[in-house]
C-alpha cells in the first residue's frame, strides 16, 4: 500500500509518501502563484534531494511537478500508482465528525464550513480537487484536525454566548491538533501496556501552535483550542486566552477593525508579543542574559500550561499519563521541568536526569503516581494509517 | 464611629450606615436623572422604611435626599456627623493598589483610569465629589474591587498580547470582587482557627457576576476575572471565557461594532444566553421539567467552575478550604454539590445533608482533606471596616 499524505495550504503543498507505515519520501511545493516558487522532494532512504525553482502558477501545476519529481527520483512512477491519498483538513465543522472517504457530499460540507476556517478549508479543497484530476482512480481520504475532539460533551464545547450563534453560525469549541493528540495518546497507552479504551491522559502538543487535550478512555473530553486555533495556551505568536472584553476596548481605543485584531492576536502576540522571540531556544538564551521580558514570557507559557493541566486533572476521574509532544514538548526540558515541578504535589514526579537526556519515552520517577512521557508526534504517519484503514475497509 | 458606605453608579446610589460593625440602615437612590426616580431608606433595627418618589435630577440632589431621610428617621441628624464615608470603587487601575484616604491625587488617578472602567469610575467620582460637597469635614476612603488582587505575580496577570498594550494602555488582568474574596477568606480562616497569613483557599463568589480567587497565605495569587469583570466563569448574563477569535468572526459575519459585541457578551450571554433564564431557581425548575437548554446552562456553569477550582488547586501548593459565597454560592446547594462531587477525587468531600440544610458554615465531611465552607459575603461591612481602620490610623 502506497499512501500519499497531502497538506494543501493557500500557497503551498506539503506531502509525504508512505509504504506500510514507512516514510519513503517527503517534500514541499512553496510560494505557489509567485515568481519565486519552488519544489523539493527528499528521498528519505538515500537522503537525496530533488529540487526545482520556477514560477508555479497554481496547485494543479504544483501537483504535476510533484508527479514529475517522483518519477525522476524513481520512488513512484506515477501518482496513479498510489493506493490512496490522505488529506489533512483543519476544520470539519460540526457535521464532519469522522475521517472519511471523499465523495461529493464531503466536498460540499468542507466548502459549507469554509467561512469558519477561511485560511485553511478553501486551500484544502483545491488540494483534493487537484488530486482527483491528476490521479482520478486514486481514492482520497479526509482526515480532520477537529475529528478527535468530537467526543467532547456539550457542556465542554459550548460557549456561554447567545444560543443562536451556535445554531446559526456554528460557533462552538472544535479543538485542533486532533490527529496528533489521538496518535500520541495511543502511543502512550501502548508504551505503558494499557488498553487505549481504558486509558486516561493529558496530552500537551507544544509547537508554535500549542494545545492540551484531556483524554478519558481513549476519547477526547476537553481541549484548549476552541472555535479557532487561537484559544487556550500562550503560543509562539498567538495570545491564547484573554479577557474577550479587551477586544472592543482595543478596537475603540486604537481604532482597529476585526481583521487588525485577528492579525494582532494570531501573529503578533504569544511569547513573541511579550519578549520579541518565539523560538524557545532564543527565549531561554535571553533569560540566561537576564532579559526580564523573556523570563516573563517563559513563566507565562509554563504557568498557563500548568493551569490547563490542573483543570484537566480535576475533571478527569483519574490520570494515567501526561504526554509531551511536538517541537517544544519533545525538545524543551526546561518547560517540561518547570511545569511538572509546579504540579509535583498532584503526583507528577519528573526525573530531572531523564528529562534532560531523553527526547522520547518515560521521564517520570519510578514511583510517580502519574507517568510522564515524551512521545514524538507523527501526524503524517497517523494520516497515512487512517487513510489505509478507510481504504481497506471500504 | 459612624461610617457610611456608598456605592455610586451612573444612575443610582446604594448606601449602608454602620456603627461599630453593626449595620443601622441601608438604602437606595435609583433612576437618578429620570422622572420616576425614587429613594428608599430602611431602618435595619426597627425594620421601618422611608420612601420618596420624585424626579431626582442628579447625584447632588440624591445625597441631599439621603441626608433628609436620615434626619427624618432619626438615625443620623446630618451627614456631617459621620466619622467617615467609604466608597466602593470598581477599578483602581495599575497604580491604586491599596485602599486609601481620598485626596486630590487619588481623584485624579481614578479619573485617569476611567477609560478602562467607563461604566463605573466616572459614577464613583461623582459620588465622592458629591459627598465632599455635602459633608466637607467627613473623611472619604476609597475601597477598590481590584486592590486585593494586586498581589498576583506578573505571569498571572499579564496577557500574551503585544507588550505595548500593557505599557501604553494598561491592558492586564486586574480581577474584581476583591473586597468580597478578601472578607470571606479572612472569615474562613477565623472559622477554621487558622492564621490568615498561613491560610490557602479557593474562594468562589457566585452571584449574577461570578469569580473565583486563589488565595495563598492570605494573599490573592490568581483570579478568574480579568481586565474587566467579563472574563472567567459563565455568569448570569456574561459569557466569561470564549475563544477571542469568535469576536472578529462575529463582527464580520453579522456586521457588529465593538459596542454591540460588548453588549452581547455582558448582557445577552451567560446562562441567560444559553437558556433564557439567569435566576438559578428558574433554571433548576426548568431542569425539573426536562428543559434541555436549562440543563446545558447549569452543566456549563458548574463545569467551568470545576475547571477553575482545579487549575487553582494545581497552582497552589496546598488548599485548606473551598469557600462559596454570594447569592448562588450561599443559596444554591445543587451547584455546590455538582461541583464538589466532580472534584471529590481531589479531596473535596462534601456532606450532602449539611449542604442541603446550611446557608452558612462548614459543609464538608469530617475527614474531608479540604474544608468546604459557605461564608455569606458582607462587602459593605468590609468596606466600613477598612474605612474605620484607615481613618483611625491616619
Amino acid at each position: 500500500m502506497k499512501i500519499l499524505v497531502l497538506n494543501s495550504g493557500s500557497s503551498s503543498i506539503k506531502f509525504k509518501l508512505f509504504e506500510k507505515d514507512e516514510a519513503l519520501a517527503s517534500g514541499l511545493v512553496e510560494k505557489i502563484g509567485e515568481q519565486s516558487s519552488k519544489i523539493e522532494l527528499k528521498d528519505l532512504k538515500s537522503g537525496q534531494k530533488y529540487q526545482k525553482e520556477l514560477a508555479i502558477k497554481d496547485h494543479e501545476q504544483g501537483i504535476e511537478l510533484v508527479n514529475e519529481l517522483f518519477a525522476q527520483s524513481g520512488i513512484l512512477h506515477d501518482l496513479n500508482e498510489l493506493d490512496g491519498c490522505g488529506h489533512r483538513i483543519v476544520h470539519g465543522g460540526p457535521n464532519l465528525t469522522k475521517h472519511c472517504l471523499v465523495d461529493d457530499e464531503i466536498l460540499k460540507e468542507i466548502d459549507r464550513v469554509a467561512h469558519i476556517a477561511p485560511l485553511h478549508n478553501p486551500a484544502h479543497l483545491i488540494g483534493i480537487k487537484t488530486m482527483i484530476k491528476a490521479a482520478p482512480k486514486v481514492p482520497n481520504v479526509t482526515v480532520f484536525d477537529t475529528a478527535f475532539h468530537q467526543s467532547m460533551p456539550d457542556y465542554a464545547y459550548m460557549y456561554a454566548l447567545p444560543y443562536e450563534f451556535y445554531e446559526k453560525h456554528q460557533v462552538r469549541k472544535y479543538g485542533f491538533h486532533g490527529t496528533s493528540h489521538s496518535y500520541v495518546s495511543k502511543q502512550a497507552a501502548h508504551i505503558l501496556g494499557k488498553d487505549i479504551n481504558e486509558f486516561n491522559a493529558i496530552s500537551a502538543h507544544l509547537g508554535n501552535g500549542a494545545s492540551v487535550c484531556a483524554v478519558e478512555n481513549g476519547k477526547c473530553v476537553d481541549t484548549s483550542m476552541g472555535f479557532t486555533p487561537l484559544e487556550g495556551l500562550v503560543m509562539g505568536t498567538r495570545c491564547g486566552d484573554i479577557d474577550p472584553a479587551v477586544l472592543p476596548f482595543l478596537a475603540k481605543e486604537l481604532n482597529l477593525n476585526p481583521s487588525d485584531l485577528d492579525t494582532i492576536m494570531n501573529k503578533k502576540s504569544g511569547v513573541y508579543g511579550i519578549c520579541g522571540f518565539n523560538d524557545f531556544r532564543d527565549i531561554e538564551a535571553q533569560i540566561e542574559q537576564n532579559n526580564e521580558k523573556a523570563r516573563l514570557a517563559l513563566d507565562m507559557f509554563c504557568y498557563r500550561l500548568s493551569k490547563y493541566i490542573g483543570s484537566y486533572f480535576a475533571i478527569l476521574p483519574r490520570v494515567d499519563a501526561l504526554i509531551f509532544t511536538a517541537g517544544i514538548g519533545e525538545n524543551d526540558n526546561i518547560v517540561r521541568a518547570k511545569v511538572c515541578q509546579r504540579l509535583a504535589h498532584l503526583g507528577f514526579d519528573i526525573d530531572l536526569d531523564k528529562n534532560a537526556q531523553l527526547r522520547n519515552g518515560e521521564i517520570s520517577q519510578k514511583d510517580s503516581k502519574i507517568k510522564i512521557l515524551i512521545v514524538p508526534t507523527e501526524e503524517e504517519l497517523e494520516i497515512a494509517k487512517i487513510t489505509t484503514e478507510l481504504i481497506v475497509n471500504k
